[in-house]
């Protein structure tokens, strides 16, 4: 897990175009897909519990979003995460608003719990609630840092045996025996709704190449973001900069400007 | 209700970033949560009926937009709205269509009923069915003039104590007692989707840090818009300047092209 | 069906500025309601029953895409149908993923069953996979070319006695009698989520003044894409550009540009 990890799996997205299944929130159906398109991979967004199996059997991940959760969409997710299971793909989850309700909480520990290959991806505030009393603090909003949730990442990585990626100012990869910090991204990233859903979305295109920490979309989305927030004046012309860097993001550019430690 | 009004009003947001929760349409919820984000509050797009009295007992208001209404959605603005009484939050209602089919039109006139605090923003065809044959004319389509819908606007206010925003090439601010014109904004607005809804959700941002007329909303995306379409050659430009015009805009410029009388 | 065909269309939308329903996917509804406004069209974005006869009886056509189909959006879509039947309306079919699983094909299938008047619109995959044994070959992905779908076409055409469009790198136009090839478009065009959503929402601008093969809407997309991906370093600016060139689109660009034959 380093920078020839981070550099194989652009790669490999980039030759296999995996097809990535996203059950996400209405929000940002459009930007994750297309931050998928940029990148190399291929969205599928479908929830339908009729059609999970076959959408499965030939996707390479399943990215869950519980941004807009309803009681109608919860059992889809569930048929999905059973899906993936089957087909022994990666399941990610984005545990959106995860603290802000009991409906958040319990449905984001219903997936993981569920899901047999996992990735949880999510802000300080959302892990440290997933990991509930267990975790080293508590709360629901973002004002957490991600460096106050990294013991929360601990406690989920070892208690669902999965990868945990904290984002936020700082990011956070933490797997059962490594920890991993990245200091790219910049901070006009956060008035662009939904850079936490497009990160999830790409640890999925990464994920169904056989890159299953987190690491990669981290970096890529942390350089390509801070590329594309130097060229734009507000966060209107951030949304669609990142998609241009996305697409455009080289080998040389991303080593150069990765800040991993 | 002068220019400080707006003044204030856009320091606060700024300052308090207030939650403001939104049910609305699938086409507006990526451009209204940014729009949102770019003025400074912080958007919770969330219609779960299950977790609506948690989100409303730590936000600041509620914005529902009727723009892709259907029979499941209703009852989850209703227990909104009931949630919204229940913690003396104001609703913003954009009765989108109203007048287009009785479904939106009894469903605007079901919610303007129940909401106590109430503001209801609508385009001139909008508000003049809202209004009914008590409305000093009747049409569904966008083709009647802002200046046309006053009176039924009058009558809405008197109906529902409410305030009423009536939008346009004119733009009208409505209460009990007083009637504001402003005339900014731009002819190329008309031409992305989702403009009337981007000044709801900023309504209920500002009615969030206190500011219950829609005034400020009106003002400050019609100066951001006016300023965004000057920069624009066609509305894909527009959309994305308007997003950074609303986080560059600053005081002075404000004060400078508003035109309110 | 010739270039004369296209720009009458293009100036009668203009003029008309007609009204086109659109039962659509979640990803997609923003783009596909602004490149019906950039356009010149008015978009109406409904999917409830309740409303479906008042929206179809004072709109122009129907556009019906299966992008993020479930049980609970099939009886609207056929609901929406029989409505465009009653009102003598066009109906388009976007197909999408049809082919990829059971119920995108038995969906697809039961909509052009029940159009009396139809318009179908999908990839080469979607065309042959809705065609099924009767094509001229199989598949489920989007590697065919479109040259490939020509057969599975015209027994579209036949079968449902209706006109098709196979869009990729060369799009093809069927009708029962004719067959017109596009040569228009740039390779950056499916690095954008939703391309071929957005020429399924045109082609149902362009039947509602009366073109109803498809050909003017492709042509406008194939030549307003290649303009705009030559002023685009991505995928992300090519998203906005193509909205700002729908919108400047002249006849004399038009003409200048189109590679029919």
């Amino acid at each position: 897990m380093n920078i020839d990890t981070i550099i194989n799996a652009l790669h490999a997205v980039r030759e296999q175009k995996p097809l990535v299944v996203n059950i996400t929130n209405y929000v940002v159906m459009n930007n994750t897909a297309n931050a998928l398109l940029a990148i190399g991979a291929s969205p599928i967004m479908a929830h339908s519990r009729e059609e999970m199996a076959e959408m499965m059997s030939f996707s390479g991940a399943l990215v869950i979003n519980i941004g807009t959760l309803d009681s109608l969409w919860i059992p889809r997710m569930m048929v999905a995460v059973e899906q993936a299971n089957n087909h022994n793909k990666v399941v990610v989850l984005d545990p959106v608003g995860c603290g802000a309700s009991k409906l958040r909480t319990q449905t984001s520990r219903q997936i993981a719990d569920a899901a047999n290959k996992l990735i949880i991806r999510g802000n300080a505030s959302e892990i440290i609630a997933l990991a509930g009393e267990q975790g080293t603090s508590k709360g629901v909003d973002s004002t957490d840092s991600s460096e106050a949730a990294v013991g929360a990442a601990q406690y989920l990585a070892k208690t669902y045996q999965c990868n945990v990626v904290v984002s936020g100012e700082t990011d956070f990869i933490i797997t059962a025996d490594r920890q991993i910090k990245l200091n790219n991204g910049h901070v006009m990233m956060p008035y662009v709704t939904g850079m936490g859903c497009t990160l999830s979305a790409l640890t999925g295109a990464f994920a169904a190449v056989g890159e299953e920490t987190g690491l990669a979309a981290a970096a890529v989305l942390g350089v390509a973001g801070e590329i594309a927030a130097e060229q734009s004046k507000g966060p209107g012309s951030l949304q669609l900069n990142l998609l241009d860097a996305l697409y455009l993001l080289d080998e040389e550019t991303l080593i150069q400007r990765l800040k991993m430690s």
